[in-house]
């Protein structure tokens, strides 16, 4: 069984392709990662979707914060609520946290290197997402080729692949596939916001994108949001 | 005056980049990292080098050692002492650690996003050198195209540009540029495997490129060896 790694944030995306990974075969190892996120709820979703989905190894690196600061994911900047989804894609929102994905994918590749692991898998989205550079095609494939250059591994004539099952599928299609592969996405956390108890706000981008994708897909999402949501909407 | 991020392990490489960042007129942001490396004597060296350069601000990141298991430098395996430094380039030795440059320039593009800078410096060498693979030009180039994916910065037209102005030098070469400059050879720390004291064991490769660049520069090392070393060369 060959192994991979998963980038395992604990939300919709990150579960989906973690199950896509499951489903292509690979033994996973899940790898998340803990930088004082205003969303640290997040992490207890990812243990839970990772036994959940049967992961050979999770672990969580913890990365100090500083590194990322000025994104409203991490300082104290309000997350945007309610804006016009129509904008996703033509601006960078201040959710953007500076260079994480490329943090968290060189994290993955010196664990795979460790792990004799040459496929890396990433849930990132250039459909309905927040229009943050390090979620483009361009940007997984640039990767993916710096990972061949960086490596023993890569160097010996093995391959690094870096798998971004999800880049070009739709919110409604990643929930479609990922329901038909077994996700319960009641244990999933898509918020950039939580309440105290943990509970969705409703009306950041994260879970305004998330709501529109089980509309969409025509399906009912089982996790809770705040009542005030459900009041406007 | 124009900002850098330059990476400072405090070793006699990065002590000379730093000088040469500053000589190129940039305000300089140094970032150290502590992984639990046997040679963490190096991080107290990169605090002096960091006061005597004279850099605007000196961060030290943690990384958690577990993601870097399997090199010599972090887990409990023999540093190589006394190989043939003719091997270097041909084999990637044991003391190499999985995507440390890719994990240690991402942090960079992080703080260099948040500081708005759009320079990072590494003190890469291609030369004499271990033979890693994330110290050729390739991958450095590699890197630069990234960060130009990667980041917001990149997205809105503005170049970042990765300098590792030591590439193609020997060690002779940067030892004479750096002593042109002012470093004080003295503050740096290069051993792998460091004596109680923090003293050089002179045998590791990294202990041995040093030497026989400061032989080769026709000057003296200021800092001590162990005295086996003395007695043996």
């Amino acid at each position: 069984m060959k192994r991979a790694v998963v980038l395992l944030s604990g939300g919709l995306d990150s579960a989906t392709t973690l199950a896509i990974a499951r489903c292509d075969n690979y033994e996973v190892f899940a790898l998340s990662f803990e930088y004082n996120q205003r969303h640290v709820v997040e992490i207890a979703a990812a243990r839970k979707v990772a036994r959940h989905l049967k992961v050979r190894q999770h672990r969580t690196a913890k990365i100090d914060p500083g590194v990322f600061g000025g994104s409203a994911l991490t300082a104290p900047i309000d997350v945007p609520k309610g804006r016009d989804l129509g904008q996703t894609g033509n601006e960078i929102p201040i959710t953007y946290v500076p260079a994480r994905n490329t943090i968290f994918l060189s994290y993955a590749l010196a664990w795979a290197e460790v792990l004799g692991a040459h496929d890396i898998f990433i849930g990132a989205n250039a459909v309905d997402y927040s229009g943050y550079p390090d979620c483009r095609p361009e940007f997984i494939e640039q990767f993916e080729r710096l990972a061949n250059l960086a490596t023993k591994a890569g160097v010996s004539g093995e391959r690094f692949h870096i798998h971004a099952p999800l880049i070009r599928m739709t919110k409604a299609e990643i929930i479609r596939r990922g329901s038909e592969l077994g996700v319960d996405y009641s244990l999933t956390h898509s918020c950039y916001d939580p309440g105290p108890g943990g509970e969705a706000c409703g009306e950041c981008d994260s879970c305004r994108l998330r709501s529109k994708g089980f509309e969409e897909a025509g399906m009912e999402d089982p996790i809770r949001h705040r009542q005030s949501f459900i009041d406007r909407s």
